[in-house]
């Protein structure tokens, strides 16, 4: 193992002491830690590092979590896809609406190619106005601006930006004058008769990059000159110094603002404002170079969603006798990240599910005729025949997944062993499932005890090994017990899930595959 | 005059063929200027410079604003007033809620102070749910963020956050795993009568100040150090790879994020680390200082508006049992600064109308017994003594306010001379007041062409002025002049404003000053 720095380790160790189990923040601030502070002692196993801290605390590390490498936040060029025209010859990325809405796959992947390649175009979106608001709700939160909560792109009699005539537009970034700048637009056209008014794109990272390789010296210029960007109407006076190319402080380009209408007026000595227009002029040659150029046409229906502080945006003059109207509105980036990560988690954990019943879920039953697998899928598929709702069916499918030693590991064995299954496996499920889902699966051994409580001749009916085990949990319960059980939120429903339980344990009962419920599951972890 | 640079100088020409003379916006790409662009030719006077350009335009820039300094957009350490916990011992920045809202000069110095000192506090805040989204709604925009459009601080029972227990937090700045992150953040007190729960706070630009005073390596080693932060929970997962000082690319302070919680795990070569971890540990260790700790005590109403890129806010521990209800959300610095120049813009406006009414108002008017300051001030007063809206009480004062030599300047003179002084006037209110007022006063004088068409008797009370230039004006309408003019919106207040002008024109009226009407024309500002 490398050489660690102390302080480094410390303040990422994992124990109860010094994060928050719930929500992982760190419970001690960096100065708590006392100075001179040192390892006093290591053991490296298979399992990870175990410290033993000069100040006395004791830390263990897994293994994984030593050897993992850094990443990034997916915003700069080291995690972007750079284009020109030519890489989408076959075609842009997009996607229907509907199935935007219904496949979490799809939508990972529009929101994928929005993050790689700064845009993505949905199809078929209800031609309605505002719609374009839930677009946005959909993976973020809307921006509100000077404009409003939406904009409408279309000829306005008394215009206060050149976006609402029907001349063409260069490409640009909206609002460079807003510090923070918008970094999502959305485009949403309702209507696009006119002849004229195509889109056009232009990958500015790409353009930054070119002008990098070209003239490394006039790149330098634009990183280093704060332009100051201005807007002005009668209710707003916007400004924002802010340079052309935005690098992060290992020199990645991370951020473009461009937008030819707005720059106001630079200050400076004449020599250093003829290299700023010098570098200024090449690079606007060439974000209108024709090959970084993506041209395309939004018609009515299609809502264009891209990266405002990477792709430059254009327009073709169009003919004011046709009717063209958008519909925009602004939105950020990090919400839109966040969601394609949780997108990503779940589809994970449903990989992890559906391992577990292929892999552990084959095992024996405790003495059942049934693998652990097909219990809990007869289950489900008996929950579902029954019409039960999603959340139920869910539960069911679920309920017995703390049987699994798979998923008793990582931080949930920091809380404590607990060999009560339904508990496990209902803390573990708590990662992606809400309680509707949860709360079945902690008490359904607990509405086992409840039923033969209170129905008479339900005991009699259950399986030997599930009349062994009553006992080993506690047996019927006292009829104060019943009565609590009863008064809790989610009793109805366990005591539902319970009786599918008992019922699930036909041999070859030919129950379908987990892939039959993976869209059910994948909507409810939304 | 010293060197010019050619192509700054020539993306800077005012004139209307280069810039929208509505909303400013530049008219040219700038890669439309031709290679080699040089002044063929240039005269200078008091005017200022006239250039002929090697391309055959011609440019006129005014002196003035050739001479203008840079300025910035008041963002970084330079435009801000560093403070510590002394420069407050007579009190922080604060007004009364309903002194704000009445109020423009009130609050231009609470948002001043946000600006300059990074905080305020407005007391006397309903202590209703939501107000907070009103409050924020007076200079700018809520930022939603997944913890919603506004967020509730107060203990929960299963918190996804340390901020909603009672233990003390130590100073930090909020979601800085966003990007871009909230700038503003407003809290508002709906009880507090928790023993404990204090607020703190701590100007992270003094920080880094003394920071790079004490340790200049580490200052920088701060600035250069993309810093994961995180959050995690069921429906989120937030990353943001930001510096803990960010510098502006003159080095200047201009974003602080400090959140010990929520930094993940920084990854590199150990001495690296080892680097980072010293000079975190040293920054952390300063923003603890006393002497940098301003502490105060929300109570009841109050309610906190401050910079969450500038300064650290922190609160003492509480006990559980008593009560303590905060509502916060977030908004931005931008609309904040724009409200705030809207504000300064319509002060000088202000100042500027007082000016006139108090210089050249005092010249003749026309051969009427009252000055032309006296004329507008009595109509203005016979409006509100008529009980009339308060834009009609403008208009009225407002009507002939294109008399004034000083009126016909900058810009307007750019759109051609006109000398009607009802379309004059009506043309250089609307940089302040909507339609409302203007059209009121450019239909003034078809008012009186109107009203002698239509209305038996109306021409023989006019004045021997006023019927001379009704002559000049066109005399009385046509019957079908006299139908468009009453269709016209803005018609009959116009008529209501003519009558008032028609009798302001007593001698020693004694009428109030110009001050008496400046609160109403503030109001119709917004």
């Amino acid at each position: 193992m490398s050489q660690l720095s102390p302080y480094w380790l410390r303040d990422n160790c994992p124990c109860a002491e010094c994060r928050d189990q719930r929500n992982g923040q760190k419970l001690f601030q960096i100065t708590d830690l006392p100075d001179g502070l040192a390892i006093a002692a290591r053991t490296e196993s298979d399992g990870g590092l175990e410290v033993l801290w000069s100040d006395g605390h004791r830390s263990r590390y897994p293994l994984e979590w030593l050897e993992q490498q850094g990443g990034g936040d997916g915003r700069t060029e080291a995690d972007k896809r750079p284009w020109t025209a030519a890489d989408f010859r076959h075609g842009v990325p997009e996607a229907s609406w509907e199935a935007y809405l219904a496949d979490p796959a799809e939508r990972a992947a529009v929101l994928g190619a929005v993050r790689r390649s700064g845009f993505a175009v949905l199809r078929g979106v209800p031609a309605v106005e505002r719609q374009v608001l839930a677009v946005a709700g959909t993976f973020g939160y809307v921006r509100v601006t000077n404009y409003g909560e939406l904009f409408d792109v279309r000829v306005e009699p008394d215009p206060n930006n050149l976006a609402f005539t029907s001349v063409a537009i260069a490409p640009h970034t909206d609002n460079p004058y807003r510090d923070p700048v918008p970094t999502l637009q959305l485009l949403h056209c309702l209507d696009n008769s006119a002849p004229g008014g195509d889109s056009g794109l232009v990958d500015g990272f790409k353009a930054a990059a070119v002008l990098r390789a070209e003239a490394p010296e006039d790149f330098a210029v634009l990183t280093r000159t704060p332009v100051p960007f201005v807007f002005r109407d009668r209710a707003t006076e916007l400004r924002a110094d802010r340079p052309l190319i935005g690098v992060d402080p290992l020199g990645r380009i991370r951020e473009v603002r461009f937008n030819n209408r707005s720059i106001g007026t630079l200050r400076g000595p004449a020599e250093e404002l003829d290299a700023f227009y010098a570098a200024y002029r090449r690079f606007a040659a060439i974000t209108l170079r024709p090959e970084l150029r993506l041209e395309f046409r939004l018609d009515r229906g299609d809502c264009l969603i891209f990266d405002n502080v990477r792709l430059l945006h254009a327009r073709t003059a169009f003919e004011q006798d046709g009717s063209r109207h958008l519909q925009g509105c602004y939105a950020d980036l990090d919400s839109l990240t966040s969601t394609l990560a949780v997108l990503d988690r779940q589809a994970a954990a449903l990989d992890e599910l559906a391992g577990l019943f292929a892999g552990e879920g084959a095992g024996e039953y405790l003495g059942e005729a049934v693998t652990m697998a097909e219990h809990m899928l007869q289950a489900g598929a008996l929950a579902e025949a029954a019409g039960a709702a999603p959340h139920l069916v869910a539960a069911a499918l679920l309920h017995d997944v703390g049987h699994f030693q798979g998923a008793l590991h990582g931080r949930d064995l920091m809380l404590g062993q607990d060999n009560r299954h339904s508990d496990t496996g209902a803390r573990w499920l708590e990662r992606w499932f809400g309680p509707e889902v949860t709360e079945p699966v902690r008490l359904h051994v607990a509405a086992k005890r409840y039923l033969c409580a209170v129905e008479p001749g339900y005991r009699a009916k259950l399986s030997e090994a599930s009349e062994y085990t009553l006992r080993v949990q506690g047996g019927p319960m006292s009829a104060e017990q019943a009565a609590a059980f009863a008064a809790l939120p989610g009793a109805a429903d366990a005591v539902a899930v319970r009786r599918w339980d008992e019922q699930a344990k036909e041999a070859d009962a030919g129950t379908p595959g987990f892939e039959h419920f993976r869209p059910l599951l994948a909507a409810l972890m939304r």
